[in-house]
Order: structure tokens, then sequence, then C-alpha cells
């Protein structure tokens, strides 16, 4: 067990080449990249390490037949770029541990690495280094170092009574791209801007840096499993609540015939996971530092933190309730 | 999709108080651990970082009826670490991706947690952070990320034609406990040793440290997949060849039952996985610095680097071959 020869030798050697020579795929910082036992990346002084990793697994992340390689490699490493955005960092490599079946080592690696390719360059990030190996399953586990000044991280725990609390974007566009993508109805311009919402995540980088350079926000994290389930855990890290109005969400806009089928977007908004918008908390001194749009992604106020531990929804008519995290749990299916 | 909530909170509490308040799990280095978007870790100036990621399957790398929880958790880090102590490196701190069914987040959890908490203290690589998700099979991947002194690293592209090849330990023990494992028979003392070897291994990061520190060696890298796969993958890395002696080799020593079996030792000892020593090479000048054993370790000078590319083994008799990688490889299953 635990081996590997010349076939697994060749398939590194494929993922070496797919990034080899291509703008991108060397770093200042990434001194021995694939190929060695391991990488070498040679940290800046003064710079913290930002340390991430995350599964992407097919059938509980992604669906073979629905999602194109291409998007599962943009994606795969998207999100977990956006859990160092959201501590205001800069992604700088990445390890890519990749286990495929025979069959999908051809064509659907070449569109699978074309995608990552193409992420690895926007987002700055270079390929470090990897594991493959055969299973009968895809299963893709990205982990990603990124960097950030010394003292300068955002972290969940900064949310202080009185904050505003703010997301980007706008929440549920990509649970919607989900089901358009699953119902198979692409067709209109905007079914286009939510599918690719789900399929190809644009991380906040550019936002998460702006508010750690100018220490605008004391807390922050990314909605990668939808308000209702994030929120609580920023306030429980900050030992705090937390009172958001549904007349302030920028919830997505739904198409009249998704409405006429009884889908509700303010559930959408709240529960639907994936859409990699930063949430994040700004003292009231600073509010007016938060401008609408930042290089184009909307910026709202959508709730201020509360010293008492609940976490209330201000509903249209005046009513409110309990925020019940209601994103999915793969340990409860 | 992709979303987590409760339940999965809980299990990572769960994991980061496995953790929480023993010794080695703070690091001086780790700023921040588990229960963020992602850790921060501040590396020291004038080091460079050692970055891998390995991935530990069921059903690929271990199995669930056979190996003990706490084996495959001792395991899965050992592994992982043992890549950056083949490049002379200290390990600091490693990312858990964990997908369990739910019946195993109970006793199974807590054996594989206990297992990998008393690696990470003996290896001194504290638990930084981690993803965890539901999946029919476990699945681990480990990232480690350890520190070298800039431009210390031993690479495997070092090795130069002349050099004396080196070993560390006994080559397929740890083949041999896996199958004293299957057959389940595990009786005398030294069938302990190699089943030891197969769940527990050591990887060599006392032995690594002090061929970087002291510049012996030219060339290194772990063995993992078996010497007949490795010894060319340094090779082909450094552009050279080898001829190692088969008198030479530090052989397994078979018990005679396996011996009658007609399981042949040397078979073990260029193809059996798992054994997580050091392979270097080392220039003739400096062969008087090696010593015959390290801390316990023996060191068995095996062969010589040669300037014609191939990988030849001399046999007892005078006769010589050349070594074909016989290692598994799970694409050619």
């Amino acid at each position: 067990m635990v081996r590997r020869n010349q076939d697994e030798n060749q398939l590194l050697g494929r993922i070496a080449q797919a990034f080899a020579g291509k703008r991108g795929s060397r770093h200042r910082a990434l001194r021995l990249g694939i190929g060695d036992d391991a990488a070498l990346y040679a940290p800046r002084s003064g710079y913290e390490s930002i340390l991430t990793c995350d599964w992407f697994l097919e059938g509980t992340h992604f669906l073979r037949k629905q999602h194109p390689a291409d998007a599962i490699g943009w994606k795969c490493l998207a999100r977990a770029v956006s859990d160092g955005a959201a501590m205001g960092g800069v992604p700088q490599c990445f390890l890519l541990s990749l286990a495929l079946p025979p069959s999908h080592t051809g064509k659907w690696l070449d569109q699978f690495l074309g995608g990552l390719r193409r992420a690895s360059r926007r987002f700055g990030c270079a390929l470090a280094g990897g594991d493959t190996t055969r299973q009968e399953r895809i299963l893709i586990n990205v982990s990603v170092v990124g960097e950030v000044r010394a003292g300068g991280a955002i972290l969940r725990s900064g949310a202080r009574p009185g904050d505003l609390i703010y997301v980007s974007g706008r929440l549920g566009e990509a649970e919607l791209g989900l089901r358009l993508l699953q119902a198979g109805k692409i067709k209109t311009g905007n079914s286009k801007v939510w599918l690719r919402k789900h399929l190809y995540p644009e991380p906040r980088l550019r936002l998460g840096r702006w508010l750690a350079e100018n220490r605008i926000a004391t807390a922050m994290m990314d909605l990668s499993d939808g308000l209702s389930s994030d929120l609580p855990r920023l306030c429980a890290a900050s030992g705090v609540g937390a009172r958001i109005e549904e007349t302030s969400l920028p919830i997505v806009k739904l198409p009249a015939r998704f409405a006429r089928g009884g889908v509700d977007p303010l559930k959408l908004a709240l529960d639907g996971g994936d859409d990699y918008e930063l949430l994040f908390t700004v003292p009231k001194g600073k509010a007016r530092l938060v401008p609408g749009f930042l290089e184009g992604v909307r910026l709202t106020k959508i709730g201020e933190v509360t010293r008492k531990k609940k976490i209330i929804l201000g509903e249209v008519g005046g009513l409110s309730r309990l925020l019940i995290p209601s994103g999915w749990d793969p340990f409860r299916r």
C-alpha cells in the first residue's frame, strides 16, 4: 500500500507541466515547487502565514455529471483562497491533493487543470506541490498558504456591541445558480450570472485586503455556508449577538418563474451556501469610510452587533424572530 | 452543498478540545489555531517553510477493520512529517482534513485523535486547523508546514557521480508488518517490532536534521514507496544513475515460516513500502563523518551514484541486473 510509481509520476508530471512556464506559475516566494519531497516557500519578514485547507468532494460539493471539470478546477481553489481573503490576507501558493478514477486522467484532467490554472493566475496563487492517488470517486483537497502583515489579520473574534454589520455582494445568488444547473435551465443573461456565481465564484480578495490595510473591520469571515449559519459563528467567536434587518438584506432578485414555483428569496439569502461574500463588522465611527461599492462589489449594512448573545432577524412589518442556523450540515443529512 | 452547521461545529470543537491545553498543542509560532477561517503561523526570519500534503484513504492506505483508529491517527501525521524530515526540516504545524461516516464520530474518532495527538507531541507538530465533512468512507488529508534554514534544505537533485548512497534502518520491515497484520499472526517480540513499524512509523527527524545541519548529504528523500521506486526518482531528479549491492542492503530478517512460505526478503526490501527511512547520498570525502548508528538508527552504505543513468543492482555471485521500479502504483492496479 501507499506506493506510487511510473504512472503516478506521469500524472504528477502532467500537473507540473500544466503549470510550468506560464504567467503566474512562478512566484517570488516559491523557492521549490512540485517534484521533490515537499515545496519550499520563503515567507516575507514581518508577515504571518495564513494556513487553510478545504475539502472538495464528488457527491458532497460537486456532481461529476453536472459540474464542468473546468469549474471544479476553478472552484476548488477559489473557495480555499476565500478563507484567507476573509482575514485580509493575500494568497501565495497552494498544495493540490487529487484522487481520480483512471477514466478521468485524460480529457477531464486537462479541463480541470485548465480551470485550476486560470484561478491560480487570477488569484496570484502558485501551485507548490501535491499528492495524487486513484479512487473511484473524485476527491480534491486544497491547502492554501497566504500572507498578512504580522498582527494585521482580521479575525472572527473582534466584533463589539454597537459595531455595524456588512456583507458584500448579493446573497443567495450561488444557491440560485445551483438550482438552475440542477433544473438544466440556463437561458437568459441573468441565469448566466447566477450560474457563474455558483460555478466560478470570485473570492473577495481586494475587499478583504482593503478592509485589513485600512483597519476598518473589527471582525470578518467569508459566507460559505449561508448567513444563518455563518453569522452565529462570528458572533460566538466574538462573544456577542446580532440583530439584522430583513429589509436591509441584499437578497437575490428571483426570476418570476421561480417566485411562482414557491422558492423563497429570503430563505435563499439566509441559508444559501457558496456565495463566498464577506461578512464584516465596522465600528460606527468608521461607517462613513465604507463606500456603497468597492471595485464593482456592493457593500450593504445589514444590522448591528448586540451585547445580548442572540441572533435576531427583524422582519418586514416590525416583527422579529430568532435566526435559526439552517445551512446544510453534512452530519445531519 | 458545501455547508456545515451545529453538528459539524461540534465535531470541529471536539477536535480542537482533544488538542487544547496539552503539552505540544501550543506552539511558539502558531498565533491562531483551529476555529477561525484559517490559522496564523509566524515563520522565523532566516528560515524557509517546507510545505507538504498527503492522502491517507480507507481502502487505499489503510483498512477500516484491520487498522486500529489510534494507528491511523498516528500514521497520517507521521508520513506527512516524513516528507519534511527528508529535506532536513523541523515540523511546525499541520492542517487536518477529515471526512467520516456518522458511525465513526464517537469512539473511533476519540481513538483516532488519541493517536494523532501522541504523534503531534512526539514530532513537535501542532494542530493548526482543518476541515471536516461526512462521507461513507474515511478520508484523511494532512498538510504539514515545517521549517528549514534558508538555503539549507536537502533536495533530491543534489546527488553527483561518485557520491555514496546510504539508507537508514532496515528495509522491508513495514511491509512484513502489514503481511503479519493481514495474516492475523502477531505473537513473538519480533512480530510486534514489524507490526509497530507498519502501524506507528517513526519519521527520521533527527537524522534528517543532523545531515542538513552538518551539510553531509548532497541529496535525500524518504522511502515511502520502496527503494526500487524511490531511488530512480532521486536519480532522475539529480540526472544520475546508481549501482547498489544486494549484499550491502539492510534487508529485513525474515522469520523461518515466512521464508518457507516463499516470501523473498530481497523483494520486501526493494519493493516494500511504508518504511519511511531516509535515502541519502554523501560525497566520498565526507563518508567518514557518517556513523554506523545515529541515536539507535542504523545507517548503511548500499552503493554509489554513477554517471550512467541506469539503476543497477549488483547481485550475490557477481551478476548484476537493471533495477525495475516495482512499488505498487495506484494507477496501474
